[in-house]
């Protein structure tokens, strides 16, 4: 409101400059271990600050947890044009790289949603609606997406949604026991496997 | 080691039909709820005679939920004779009708392994093992199992270890969420996959 521009960050956007350091130190560590403390120590500021901006532990990590999230919506997000399946190929690519490189922190979303944790799982139960709506909401947009070749019918949503869960059991079991499966073995397994299952179906 | 002949259960047997009676009563409830006051009631027996058998409580819980995953296990193998497609379909079948018929109790294994109980987690994943490792072993005794199929390759491993956390997704989805897909089109859509999938890869 007045003409004096300040170089420092807003409030607003120094939490959200936490809540990326947050996310970075979630690559290779659990929530759990993600504690205030670990946090003010990597920031370089007090305690006290971060939970004037995060309030408590538990509003810190579901904030935290709802920034990786969408930034696992966000890297997925398969580009507007082109052909479905080479559309399906970069999402899958960008998901399998995505949880190689936040791989404890998204074992322990994995884990926090699963184990009982209702905000947890809110937070995850929306990511992998947003994964999976995917497919059918953008066929309405673009006019040349997975929709063209995967109607909306509730066997599809069903697969689709199969294939979500299928998915991330191959990218963590790949990850913790490589053997015999390279990285682009396991994109085109993950890639082809979606349009294999849906042409499997009698309805077909 | 004497003659008489005693028609009340040894000790061994009297454990075992308590676990029994455990897993039934997980059928309509979690493992948090199933405390040794519970089975001390249902089964009409003190307290202190369930801590003789059992222990501790968590050794309670591990020796109800150890049972229920060897049900299941007994429950879904497949007829050892027969055609591959069919004996998997059957196989499909009473995986589906057990979790329907155990939802709670499965549903909470399924928790407590994915939240990090490591007890849980070590039962839930041998029983995974000996489901999808199944589809492999098989086919050496029987010489008609779906190893007849599927051959036994690093990729095909992994991809019969997806199919079992799709199936999951897609019995428990269905279970919470039946719209418009009924029981024998989802053990059609879990059946028709696993070959699919299978057939869907560049080295099949």
């Amino acid at each position: 409101m007045t003409a004096t521009t300040r170089t420092r960050l807003s409030p607003q956007e120094r939490r959200s400059q936490l809540l990326d350091l947050g996310v970075r130190l979630l690559a290779t560590r659990s929530l759990d271990e993600l504690s205030i403390d670990v946090l003010a120590e990597e920031a370089g500021i007090s305690r006290g600050l971060l939970y004037h901006y995060f309030g408590n532990k538990h509003a810190f990590h579901e904030a935290v947890v709802r920034r990786a999230a969408d930034d696992l919506i966000a890297q997925t997000a398969p580009p507007v044009d082109g052909d479905p399946i080479e559309r399906l190929l970069i999402s899958v690519t960008a998901y399998v790289d995505y949880v190689v490189a936040n791989y404890e922190g998204y074992l322990s979303l994995v884990k926090g949603a699963a184990g009982g944790n209702d905000t947890l799982r809110e937070i995850y139960d929306e990511a992998r609606s947003a994964l999976t709506d995917r497919v059918f909401r953008e066929d309405a947009q673009a006019g040349s997406g997975l929709g063209t070749i995967i109607t909306d019918t509730p066997t599809n949503r069903l697969l689709v949604r199969g294939w979500s869960a299928m998915s991330e059991e191959l990218v963590l079991t790949w990850h913790a026991h490589p053997t015999g499966v390279s990285r682009d073995e396991l994109i085109a397994i993950m890639a082809t496997s979606l349009p294999a299952l849906v042409a499997a179906q009698p309805d077909a």
